[in-house]
Protein backbone atom coordinates (compact mmCIF):
# COMPACT_ATOMS: atom_id res chain seq x y z
CA UNK A 1 0.00 0.00 0.00
CA UNK A 2 1.65 3.23 -1.09
CA UNK A 3 -0.13 6.32 0.48
CA UNK A 4 -0.17 8.79 -2.56
CA UNK A 5 -2.07 11.49 -0.45
CA UNK A 6 -2.81 12.41 2.95
CA UNK A 7 -4.78 15.44 3.75
CA UNK A 8 -5.72 16.64 7.35
CA UNK A 9 -9.53 16.92 7.41
CA UNK A 10 -12.34 17.76 10.62
CA UNK A 11 -8.83 16.85 12.56
CA UNK A 12 -8.15 13.15 11.21
CA UNK A 13 -6.45 12.14 7.89
CA UNK A 14 -8.48 11.87 4.24
CA UNK A 15 -5.84 9.04 2.83
CA UNK A 16 -5.53 8.07 -0.33
CA UNK A 17 -3.58 4.21 -1.30
CA UNK A 18 -2.45 3.02 -4.27
CA UNK A 19 -1.97 -0.81 -4.48
CA UNK A 20 -1.26 -3.44 -6.44
CA UNK A 21 -4.13 -6.17 -6.53
CA UNK A 22 -3.32 -9.69 -6.78
CA UNK A 23 -7.16 -10.69 -6.94
CA UNK A 24 -8.25 -8.37 -9.16
CA UNK A 25 -4.93 -8.45 -11.23
CA UNK A 26 -4.53 -4.43 -11.81
CA UNK A 27 -2.95 -1.04 -9.75
CA UNK A 28 -5.91 0.16 -7.82
CA UNK A 29 -6.63 3.27 -5.80
CA UNK A 30 -8.62 3.02 -2.08
CA UNK A 31 -9.22 6.01 -0.04
CA UNK A 32 -9.47 5.50 3.81
CA UNK A 33 -10.82 8.97 6.19
CA UNK A 34 -9.30 8.28 9.44
CA UNK A 35 -11.00 9.91 12.55
CA UNK A 36 -8.96 11.91 14.84
CA UNK A 37 -9.51 8.81 17.57
CA UNK A 38 -7.55 6.67 15.33
CA UNK A 39 -3.96 8.92 16.27
CA UNK A 40 -4.29 6.61 19.99
CA UNK A 41 -5.39 3.69 18.42
CA UNK A 42 -7.33 1.32 16.16
CA UNK A 43 -10.87 2.22 15.71
CA UNK A 44 -13.78 0.48 14.07
CA UNK A 45 -14.27 0.60 10.24
CA UNK A 46 -17.59 1.52 7.70
CA UNK A 47 -17.13 0.34 4.58
CA UNK A 48 -18.49 2.31 1.78
CA UNK A 49 -19.52 0.95 -1.44
CA UNK A 50 -19.40 3.70 -4.24
CA UNK A 51 -22.30 3.61 -7.28
CA UNK A 52 -22.03 3.00 -11.16
CA UNK A 53 -19.24 5.50 -12.76
CA UNK A 54 -17.57 6.27 -9.57
CA UNK A 55 -14.16 5.81 -8.01
CA UNK A 56 -12.50 5.74 -4.53
CA UNK A 57 -13.18 9.50 -4.15
CA UNK A 58 -16.45 10.86 -5.14
CA UNK A 59 -18.08 9.68 -1.63
CA UNK A 60 -15.25 11.31 0.32
CA UNK A 61 -15.17 14.42 -1.94
CA UNK A 62 -19.32 14.90 -2.24
CA UNK A 63 -20.72 13.60 0.68
CA UNK A 64 -19.41 15.69 3.57
CA UNK A 65 -18.88 12.21 6.30
CA UNK A 66 -15.62 13.03 7.52
CA UNK A 67 -17.48 15.81 9.91
CA UNK A 68 -19.65 13.27 11.18
CA UNK A 69 -16.75 10.38 11.30
CA UNK A 70 -14.58 12.44 13.50
CA UNK A 71 -17.17 13.21 15.98
CA UNK A 72 -18.18 9.47 16.10
CA UNK A 73 -14.49 8.03 15.92
CA UNK A 74 -15.26 6.03 13.19
CA UNK A 75 -12.96 5.32 10.06
CA UNK A 76 -14.11 5.06 6.31
CA UNK A 77 -13.06 2.81 3.82
CA UNK A 78 -13.82 3.72 0.54
CA UNK A 79 -12.62 1.19 -2.46
CA UNK A 80 -12.93 1.74 -6.40
CA UNK A 81 -15.37 0.38 -8.15
CA UNK A 82 -14.15 -1.86 -10.65
CA UNK A 83 -10.65 -3.22 -11.42
CA UNK A 84 -9.39 -0.38 -13.73
CA UNK A 85 -6.51 0.28 -16.26
CA UNK A 86 -5.32 0.15 -20.01
CA UNK A 87 -5.34 -3.69 -20.01
CA UNK A 88 -8.78 -3.83 -18.31
CA UNK A 89 -11.84 -5.08 -20.07
CA UNK A 90 -13.86 -2.49 -20.65
CA UNK A 91 -17.42 -1.12 -22.31
CA UNK A 92 -18.56 2.40 -23.62
CA UNK A 93 -21.68 1.80 -21.81
CA UNK A 94 -21.65 3.79 -18.08
CA UNK A 95 -23.17 0.45 -16.57
CA UNK A 96 -20.68 -2.20 -17.07
CA UNK A 97 -16.87 -2.53 -17.16
CA UNK A 98 -14.86 -0.26 -15.80
CA UNK A 99 -16.73 1.83 -13.23
CA UNK A 100 -19.47 -0.92 -13.17
CA UNK A 101 -17.88 -4.26 -11.38
CA UNK A 102 -21.29 -4.78 -9.59
CA UNK A 103 -19.49 -6.53 -6.33
CA UNK A 104 -19.20 -9.68 -7.98
CA UNK A 105 -16.69 -12.56 -9.60
CA UNK A 106 -17.19 -12.63 -13.19
CA UNK A 107 -17.12 -15.90 -14.62
CA UNK A 108 -17.74 -14.80 -18.25
CA UNK A 109 -15.08 -14.01 -20.66
CA UNK A 110 -13.29 -10.86 -21.34
CA UNK A 111 -14.34 -9.71 -17.86
CA UNK A 112 -13.22 -13.18 -15.65
CA UNK A 113 -9.34 -11.89 -15.62
CA UNK A 114 -10.08 -8.80 -13.63
CA UNK A 115 -13.54 -8.75 -12.73
CA UNK A 116 -13.14 -10.36 -9.22
CA UNK A 117 -14.90 -7.65 -6.83
CA UNK A 118 -16.62 -10.05 -4.79
CA UNK A 119 -13.02 -11.22 -3.66
CA UNK A 120 -11.37 -7.99 -3.83
CA UNK A 121 -13.59 -6.02 -1.24
CA UNK A 122 -14.83 -9.34 1.17
CA UNK A 123 -10.71 -10.97 1.01
CA UNK A 124 -8.22 -9.03 -0.81
CA UNK A 125 -8.59 -5.12 0.25
CA UNK A 126 -9.48 -5.82 4.44
CA UNK A 127 -6.15 -7.56 4.78
CA UNK A 128 -3.94 -4.61 3.31
CA UNK A 129 -6.16 -1.43 4.61
CA UNK A 130 -6.14 -3.49 8.03
CA UNK A 131 -2.44 -3.44 8.06
CA UNK A 132 -1.95 -0.15 6.38
CA UNK A 133 -4.40 1.92 8.57
CA UNK A 134 -4.79 1.58 12.32
CA UNK A 135 -8.54 -0.24 12.23
CA UNK A 136 -10.18 -2.29 14.37
CA UNK A 137 -11.06 -4.84 12.27
CA UNK A 138 -13.06 -6.99 14.85
CA UNK A 139 -15.82 -4.13 14.48
CA UNK A 140 -16.89 -3.39 10.75
CA UNK A 141 -20.16 -2.51 9.23
CA UNK A 142 -20.98 -1.84 5.81
CA UNK A 143 -22.67 0.80 3.79
CA UNK A 144 -23.33 1.93 -0.16
CA UNK A 145 -25.28 4.03 -2.55
CA UNK A 146 -27.23 2.27 -5.62
CA UNK A 147 -24.96 -0.04 -7.21
CA UNK A 148 -22.63 0.11 -3.97
CA UNK A 149 -25.70 -0.76 -2.20
CA UNK A 150 -26.29 -3.46 -3.76
CA UNK A 151 -22.49 -4.38 -3.22
CA UNK A 152 -23.44 -3.41 1.02
CA UNK A 153 -26.50 -5.10 1.21
CA UNK A 154 -25.49 -8.91 -0.56
CA UNK A 155 -21.56 -8.47 1.29
CA UNK A 156 -23.11 -7.75 4.40
CA UNK A 157 -25.72 -10.28 4.53
CA UNK A 158 -23.87 -13.11 3.24
CA UNK A 159 -20.83 -12.03 6.00
CA UNK A 160 -23.36 -11.21 9.10
CA UNK A 161 -20.66 -12.26 11.76
CA UNK A 162 -18.16 -9.99 9.85
CA UNK A 163 -20.50 -6.45 10.04
CA UNK A 164 -22.46 -5.36 13.24
CA UNK A 165 -24.88 -3.33 10.75
CA UNK A 166 -25.63 -2.76 6.74
CA UNK A 167 -27.24 0.85 5.67
CA UNK A 168 -27.72 1.68 1.65
CA UNK A 169 -28.92 4.45 -0.04
CA UNK A 170 -31.02 4.18 -2.94
CA UNK A 171 -29.81 0.93 -3.30
CA UNK A 172 -30.19 -1.87 -5.87
CA UNK A 173 -32.27 -4.38 -3.97
CA UNK A 174 -33.14 -7.02 -6.69
CA UNK A 175 -30.95 -6.71 -9.39
CA UNK A 176 -32.65 -9.97 -10.78
CA UNK A 177 -35.35 -8.39 -11.83
CA UNK A 178 -34.83 -4.71 -13.14
CA UNK A 179 -31.81 -3.50 -15.81
CA UNK A 180 -28.93 -3.11 -14.65
CA UNK A 181 -28.80 -6.11 -12.52
CA UNK A 182 -30.29 -8.30 -15.40
CA UNK A 183 -27.46 -6.75 -18.27
CA UNK A 184 -24.90 -7.09 -15.85
CA UNK A 185 -25.31 -10.69 -14.49
CA UNK A 186 -25.91 -11.80 -17.90
CA UNK A 187 -22.38 -9.80 -19.11
CA UNK A 188 -19.96 -10.97 -15.95
CA UNK A 189 -22.40 -14.21 -14.30
CA UNK A 190 -23.87 -15.45 -17.77
CA UNK A 191 -27.00 -17.73 -18.30
CA UNK A 192 -28.83 -19.46 -16.83
CA UNK A 193 -28.99 -17.22 -13.88
CA UNK A 194 -28.42 -19.95 -11.52
CA UNK A 195 -25.45 -17.71 -9.54
CA UNK A 196 -27.49 -14.77 -9.90
CA UNK A 197 -29.56 -15.37 -6.30
CA UNK A 198 -26.28 -15.04 -4.25
CA UNK A 199 -25.93 -11.52 -5.64
CA UNK A 200 -29.62 -10.34 -4.85
CA UNK A 201 -30.19 -8.97 -1.77
CA UNK A 202 -34.44 -10.30 -1.97
CA UNK A 203 -33.21 -13.80 -2.65
CA UNK A 204 -30.94 -13.33 -0.11
CA UNK A 205 -33.13 -12.26 2.40
CA UNK A 206 -35.98 -14.69 1.07
CA UNK A 207 -33.44 -17.89 2.04
CA UNK A 208 -31.73 -16.85 5.09
CA UNK A 209 -31.75 -18.62 8.17
CA UNK A 210 -29.14 -16.76 9.71
CA UNK A 211 -29.34 -13.82 12.03
CA UNK A 212 -28.53 -10.77 10.16
CA UNK A 213 -27.07 -7.53 10.93
CA UNK A 214 -30.09 -5.02 11.35
CA UNK A 215 -30.29 -3.24 7.94
CA UNK A 216 -31.16 0.28 6.97
CA UNK A 217 -32.29 2.15 3.94
CA UNK A 218 -32.97 5.64 2.35
CA UNK A 219 -34.72 6.13 -0.43
CA UNK A 220 -36.04 9.27 -2.29
CA UNK A 221 -38.89 9.56 -3.59
CA UNK A 222 -37.82 12.12 -6.30
CA UNK A 223 -35.41 9.53 -7.54
CA UNK A 224 -35.09 8.74 -11.10
CA UNK A 225 -33.79 5.11 -10.82
CA UNK A 226 -37.04 4.22 -8.57
CA UNK A 227 -39.63 2.58 -10.44
CA UNK A 228 -37.33 0.88 -12.80
CA UNK A 229 -34.06 0.06 -11.14
CA UNK A 230 -34.18 0.33 -7.38
CA UNK A 231 -37.37 -1.33 -6.51
CA UNK A 232 -37.49 -0.75 -2.88
CA UNK A 233 -41.09 -2.29 -2.54
CA UNK A 234 -39.60 -6.20 -3.94
CA UNK A 235 -37.13 -5.44 -0.38
CA UNK A 236 -39.94 -4.23 1.89
CA UNK A 237 -42.15 -7.55 0.96
CA UNK A 238 -39.15 -9.74 2.07
CA UNK A 239 -38.44 -7.60 5.57
CA UNK A 240 -40.95 -10.15 7.53
CA UNK A 241 -40.19 -9.29 11.45
CA UNK A 242 -36.61 -8.24 11.08
CA UNK A 243 -34.64 -5.79 11.81
CA UNK A 244 -34.64 -3.68 8.37
CA UNK A 245 -36.12 -0.32 8.34
CA UNK A 246 -36.76 1.35 4.58
CA UNK A 247 -37.62 4.91 4.96
CA UNK A 248 -38.75 6.64 2.11
CA UNK A 249 -37.63 10.74 1.53
CA UNK A 250 -39.98 12.77 0.14
CA UNK A 251 -38.50 14.95 -2.79
CA UNK A 252 -34.37 13.49 -2.72
CA UNK A 253 -33.12 12.48 -5.68
CA UNK A 254 -30.23 9.90 -6.17
CA UNK A 255 -27.24 12.25 -5.95
CA UNK A 256 -24.58 12.71 -3.27
CA UNK A 257 -27.15 15.93 -1.89
CA UNK A 258 -29.41 13.31 -0.83
CA UNK A 259 -26.75 11.23 0.69
CA UNK A 260 -25.24 13.97 2.29
CA UNK A 261 -28.56 14.81 3.89
CA UNK A 262 -28.65 11.74 5.78
CA UNK A 263 -25.26 9.99 5.85
CA UNK A 264 -25.01 11.67 9.34
CA UNK A 265 -27.92 9.50 10.58
CA UNK A 266 -26.57 6.16 8.77
CA UNK A 267 -22.87 7.12 10.70
CA UNK A 268 -24.35 7.63 14.12
CA UNK A 269 -26.87 4.57 13.65
CA UNK A 270 -23.51 2.27 12.29
CA UNK A 271 -21.60 3.44 15.66
CA UNK A 272 -24.35 2.55 18.23
CA UNK A 273 -24.02 -0.58 16.33
CA UNK A 274 -20.02 -1.11 16.64
CA UNK A 275 -20.25 0.14 20.06
CA UNK A 276 -21.15 -3.47 21.70
CA UNK B 1 -32.87 33.63 -14.45
CA UNK B 2 -33.62 30.19 -15.75
CA UNK B 3 -33.55 27.79 -12.74
CA UNK B 4 -31.37 24.95 -14.58
CA UNK B 5 -31.31 22.15 -11.73
CA UNK B 6 -32.73 22.61 -8.29
CA UNK B 7 -32.01 19.83 -5.69
CA UNK B 8 -33.30 18.68 -2.53
CA UNK B 9 -30.66 18.76 0.19
CA UNK B 10 -30.83 18.76 4.17
CA UNK B 11 -34.63 19.60 3.88
CA UNK B 12 -34.40 23.05 1.55
CA UNK B 13 -33.15 23.36 -2.32
CA UNK B 14 -29.26 23.09 -3.63
CA UNK B 15 -30.20 25.50 -6.87
CA UNK B 16 -28.45 26.41 -9.72
CA UNK B 17 -29.63 29.32 -12.51
CA UNK B 18 -28.66 30.05 -15.89
CA UNK B 19 -28.77 34.01 -16.57
CA UNK B 20 -27.27 36.52 -19.32
CA UNK B 21 -24.82 38.89 -17.69
CA UNK B 22 -25.23 42.33 -19.00
CA UNK B 23 -21.72 43.37 -17.45
CA UNK B 24 -19.94 40.54 -18.39
CA UNK B 25 -21.35 40.47 -21.99
CA UNK B 26 -21.99 36.54 -21.83
CA UNK B 27 -24.14 33.79 -20.32
CA UNK B 28 -23.15 33.30 -16.48
CA UNK B 29 -24.30 30.48 -13.88
CA UNK B 30 -25.12 30.90 -10.11
CA UNK B 31 -25.91 28.46 -7.27
CA UNK B 32 -28.12 29.33 -4.46
CA UNK B 33 -28.74 27.06 -1.46
CA UNK B 34 -31.85 27.65 0.21
CA UNK B 35 -32.11 26.24 3.53
CA UNK B 36 -35.33 24.59 4.46
CA UNK B 37 -36.66 27.90 6.40
CA UNK B 38 -36.64 29.99 2.63
CA UNK B 39 -39.97 28.37 2.63
CA UNK B 40 -41.90 30.63 5.06
CA UNK B 41 -40.17 34.15 4.24
CA UNK B 42 -37.13 35.47 3.08
CA UNK B 43 -33.62 34.17 4.85
CA UNK B 44 -30.34 36.31 5.05
CA UNK B 45 -27.75 35.74 2.49
CA UNK B 46 -23.99 34.82 2.57
CA UNK B 47 -21.69 34.93 -0.59
CA UNK B 48 -19.06 32.71 -1.36
CA UNK B 49 -16.78 33.68 -4.05
CA UNK B 50 -14.35 30.86 -5.19
CA UNK B 51 -10.95 30.80 -5.86
CA UNK B 52 -8.66 29.95 -8.55
CA UNK B 53 -9.99 27.41 -11.52
CA UNK B 54 -13.54 26.79 -9.45
CA UNK B 55 -16.82 27.48 -10.67
CA UNK B 56 -20.42 27.99 -9.19
CA UNK B 57 -20.12 24.10 -8.03
CA UNK B 58 -16.65 23.50 -6.24
CA UNK B 59 -18.39 25.01 -3.30
CA UNK B 60 -21.97 23.39 -3.60
CA UNK B 61 -20.33 19.76 -4.11
CA UNK B 62 -17.10 19.88 -1.91
CA UNK B 63 -17.68 21.97 1.22
CA UNK B 64 -20.62 20.30 2.61
CA UNK B 65 -22.00 23.78 4.05
CA UNK B 66 -25.47 23.33 3.64
CA UNK B 67 -25.90 21.14 6.41
CA UNK B 68 -24.72 24.25 8.88
CA UNK B 69 -27.10 26.96 6.60
CA UNK B 70 -29.78 24.60 7.05
CA UNK B 71 -29.29 24.40 10.50
CA UNK B 72 -28.93 28.19 10.81
CA UNK B 73 -31.42 29.43 8.39
CA UNK B 74 -28.46 31.19 5.83
CA UNK B 75 -28.75 30.85 2.29
CA UNK B 76 -25.66 30.68 0.39
CA UNK B 77 -25.11 32.26 -3.05
CA UNK B 78 -22.07 30.67 -5.08
CA UNK B 79 -21.33 33.10 -8.12
CA UNK B 80 -18.89 31.68 -10.72
CA UNK B 81 -15.00 33.26 -10.86
CA UNK B 82 -15.04 34.82 -14.16
CA UNK B 83 -17.24 35.23 -17.29
CA UNK B 84 -16.79 32.57 -19.57
CA UNK B 85 -17.74 31.08 -23.23
CA UNK B 86 -15.86 30.62 -26.47
CA UNK B 87 -16.20 34.05 -27.34
CA UNK B 88 -14.50 35.11 -23.82
CA UNK B 89 -11.02 35.79 -23.86
CA UNK B 90 -9.09 33.26 -21.68
CA UNK B 91 -5.33 32.29 -21.23
CA UNK B 92 -3.87 28.47 -20.66
CA UNK B 93 -2.39 29.48 -17.43
CA UNK B 94 -4.60 27.98 -14.67
CA UNK B 95 -4.31 31.66 -12.83
CA UNK B 96 -5.29 34.03 -15.63
CA UNK B 97 -8.71 34.37 -18.05
CA UNK B 98 -11.54 32.10 -17.32
CA UNK B 99 -11.33 30.83 -14.13
CA UNK B 100 -9.28 33.81 -12.90
CA UNK B 101 -11.37 36.93 -12.92
CA UNK B 102 -9.72 38.35 -10.00
CA UNK B 103 -12.88 40.02 -9.19
CA UNK B 104 -11.80 43.16 -10.67
CA UNK B 105 -13.02 45.31 -13.58
CA UNK B 106 -10.44 44.87 -16.42
CA UNK B 107 -8.76 48.20 -18.38
CA UNK B 108 -6.73 46.58 -20.37
CA UNK B 109 -7.20 44.49 -23.80
CA UNK B 110 -8.30 41.69 -24.72
CA UNK B 111 -9.84 41.44 -21.05
CA UNK B 112 -11.94 45.05 -20.95
CA UNK B 113 -15.03 43.66 -22.53
CA UNK B 114 -15.61 40.70 -20.63
CA UNK B 115 -13.73 40.63 -17.12
CA UNK B 116 -15.94 43.36 -15.12
CA UNK B 117 -16.33 40.17 -12.42
CA UNK B 118 -16.45 43.27 -9.74
CA UNK B 119 -19.14 45.03 -10.75
CA UNK B 120 -21.22 41.51 -11.58
CA UNK B 121 -20.74 40.46 -8.05
CA UNK B 122 -21.03 44.04 -6.43
CA UNK B 123 -24.28 45.73 -8.72
CA UNK B 124 -25.52 43.16 -11.13
CA UNK B 125 -26.13 39.87 -9.41
CA UNK B 126 -27.46 40.72 -6.27
CA UNK B 127 -30.60 42.15 -7.67
CA UNK B 128 -30.91 39.08 -9.99
CA UNK B 129 -30.60 36.46 -6.96
CA UNK B 130 -32.57 38.98 -4.88
CA UNK B 131 -35.43 38.72 -7.59
CA UNK B 132 -35.37 35.19 -8.18
CA UNK B 133 -34.89 33.91 -4.56
CA UNK B 134 -36.94 34.32 -1.24
CA UNK B 135 -33.72 36.36 0.31
CA UNK B 136 -33.08 39.10 2.41
CA UNK B 137 -31.12 41.47 1.16
CA UNK B 138 -31.00 43.93 3.89
CA UNK B 139 -29.08 41.19 5.36
CA UNK B 140 -25.33 39.79 3.97
CA UNK B 141 -22.56 38.42 4.45
CA UNK B 142 -19.44 37.63 2.16
CA UNK B 143 -16.94 35.03 2.63
CA UNK B 144 -14.19 33.13 0.04
CA UNK B 145 -11.42 30.87 -0.37
CA UNK B 146 -8.25 31.88 -1.73
CA UNK B 147 -8.38 34.24 -4.94
CA UNK B 148 -12.09 34.42 -3.61
CA UNK B 149 -10.95 35.16 -0.65
CA UNK B 150 -9.49 38.13 -1.72
CA UNK B 151 -12.75 39.20 -3.30
CA UNK B 152 -14.71 38.77 0.24
CA UNK B 153 -11.55 40.93 1.75
CA UNK B 154 -11.89 43.65 -1.09
CA UNK B 155 -15.77 43.72 -1.80
CA UNK B 156 -16.03 43.20 1.98
CA UNK B 157 -13.99 46.45 3.05
CA UNK B 158 -15.70 48.33 0.23
CA UNK B 159 -19.09 47.92 1.29
CA UNK B 160 -18.99 48.00 4.30
CA UNK B 161 -22.76 49.31 4.94
CA UNK B 162 -23.45 45.93 3.13
CA UNK B 163 -21.82 43.10 4.70
CA UNK B 164 -22.53 42.14 7.99
CA UNK B 165 -19.33 40.25 8.45
CA UNK B 166 -16.60 39.22 6.48
CA UNK B 167 -14.33 35.84 6.77
CA UNK B 168 -11.93 33.54 4.51
CA UNK B 169 -10.45 30.83 4.14
CA UNK B 170 -6.66 31.06 2.86
CA UNK B 171 -7.28 34.22 1.06
CA UNK B 172 -4.93 36.10 -1.35
CA UNK B 173 -4.25 39.41 1.39
CA UNK B 174 -2.01 41.70 -0.27
CA UNK B 175 -1.79 40.82 -4.02
CA UNK B 176 -0.06 43.72 -5.02
CA UNK B 177 2.83 41.79 -3.16
CA UNK B 178 2.46 38.51 -4.23
CA UNK B 179 3.20 36.83 -8.10
CA UNK B 180 -0.78 35.61 -8.05
CA UNK B 181 -1.78 39.12 -7.79
CA UNK B 182 0.98 41.21 -9.36
CA UNK B 183 0.80 38.70 -12.76
CA UNK B 184 -3.48 39.73 -12.50
CA UNK B 185 -3.28 43.04 -11.78
CA UNK B 186 -1.00 43.54 -14.82
CA UNK B 187 -2.85 42.24 -16.85
CA UNK B 188 -6.23 42.98 -15.96
CA UNK B 189 -5.37 46.78 -14.75
CA UNK B 190 -1.89 47.53 -15.75
CA UNK B 191 0.81 49.62 -14.87
CA UNK B 192 1.31 51.76 -13.15
CA UNK B 193 -0.46 50.06 -10.31
CA UNK B 194 -2.09 53.31 -9.18
CA UNK B 195 -5.24 51.53 -10.00
CA UNK B 196 -4.09 48.73 -7.72
CA UNK B 197 -4.44 49.72 -4.06
CA UNK B 198 -8.83 49.27 -4.37
CA UNK B 199 -8.10 45.41 -5.00
CA UNK B 200 -5.70 45.09 -2.27
CA UNK B 201 -7.06 43.79 1.25
CA UNK B 202 -3.79 45.02 2.88
CA UNK B 203 -4.13 48.11 1.19
CA UNK B 204 -8.05 48.93 2.34
CA UNK B 205 -7.32 48.46 5.64
CA UNK B 206 -4.55 50.60 6.13
CA UNK B 207 -6.52 53.13 4.42
CA UNK B 208 -9.88 52.66 5.74
CA UNK B 209 -11.36 54.96 8.53
CA UNK B 210 -14.44 53.95 8.05
CA UNK B 211 -16.50 51.64 10.53
CA UNK B 212 -15.14 47.71 9.45
CA UNK B 213 -17.40 44.83 9.68
CA UNK B 214 -15.86 41.84 11.83
CA UNK B 215 -13.26 39.56 9.71
CA UNK B 216 -12.44 36.05 10.24
CA UNK B 217 -9.87 34.08 8.53
CA UNK B 218 -8.78 30.54 8.65
CA UNK B 219 -5.00 29.50 7.41
CA UNK B 220 -3.66 26.60 7.14
CA UNK B 221 -0.14 26.10 8.04
CA UNK B 222 0.45 23.19 5.91
CA UNK B 223 -1.26 25.57 2.88
CA UNK B 224 1.58 25.15 -0.24
CA UNK B 225 0.44 28.57 -1.25
CA UNK B 226 1.55 30.36 2.40
CA UNK B 227 4.22 31.65 2.05
CA UNK B 228 4.68 32.84 -1.30
CA UNK B 229 1.29 33.83 -2.01
CA UNK B 230 -1.14 34.18 0.72
CA UNK B 231 0.70 36.06 3.72
CA UNK B 232 -1.26 36.64 6.59
CA UNK B 233 1.33 37.88 7.96
CA UNK B 234 1.13 41.36 5.83
CA UNK B 235 -2.35 41.44 7.31
CA UNK B 236 -1.79 40.71 10.94
CA UNK B 237 0.51 43.54 10.60
CA UNK B 238 -2.83 45.83 9.33
CA UNK B 239 -5.16 44.58 11.91
CA UNK B 240 -4.39 47.49 14.78
CA UNK B 241 -6.81 47.20 17.08
CA UNK B 242 -10.03 46.21 14.69
CA UNK B 243 -12.32 43.21 15.14
CA UNK B 244 -9.89 40.97 13.02
CA UNK B 245 -8.96 37.52 14.07
CA UNK B 246 -6.57 35.28 11.75
CA UNK B 247 -6.45 31.54 12.96
CA UNK B 248 -3.43 29.43 11.97
CA UNK B 249 -4.92 26.13 11.93
CA UNK B 250 -1.79 23.52 12.26
CA UNK B 251 -1.96 20.51 9.59
CA UNK B 252 -4.31 22.18 6.78
CA UNK B 253 -3.69 22.30 3.62
CA UNK B 254 -5.61 24.80 0.43
CA UNK B 255 -8.17 22.09 -0.51
CA UNK B 256 -11.76 21.93 0.13
CA UNK B 257 -11.43 19.37 2.66
CA UNK B 258 -9.80 22.55 5.02
CA UNK B 259 -12.96 24.33 3.70
CA UNK B 260 -15.54 21.41 4.85
CA UNK B 261 -13.45 21.39 8.31
CA UNK B 262 -14.01 25.01 9.38
CA UNK B 263 -17.11 26.04 7.20
CA UNK B 264 -19.26 25.31 10.16
CA UNK B 265 -17.75 27.82 12.77
CA UNK B 266 -17.81 30.34 9.99
CA UNK B 267 -21.42 30.21 9.13
CA UNK B 268 -22.13 30.22 12.59
CA UNK B 269 -20.23 33.36 12.69
CA UNK B 270 -22.03 34.93 9.94
CA UNK B 271 -25.31 34.10 11.63
CA UNK B 272 -24.44 35.84 14.57
CA UNK B 273 -23.22 38.85 12.83
CA UNK B 274 -26.75 38.68 11.16
CA UNK B 275 -29.41 38.43 13.95
CA UNK B 276 -28.52 41.67 14.85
Amino acid sequence: MELISSVKCFGGDQRRYRHRSEVLDCEMTVSVYLPPQAAKGPVPAVWFLAGLTCSDENFIIKAGAQRYAAELGLAIICPDTSPRGDGVADDEAYDLGQGAGFYVNATREPWAKHFRMWDYITAELPGLVGEACPLDMQRQSIMGHSMGGHGALTIGLTHPDRFAAISAFAPIVAPMQVPWGVKAFTTYLGEPPSAWAAHDACQLLRSSQADLPPILIDQGEADNFLAEQLRPDLLEAEIRGRDITVRRQEGYDHSYFFIASFVGEHLAWHARALAV
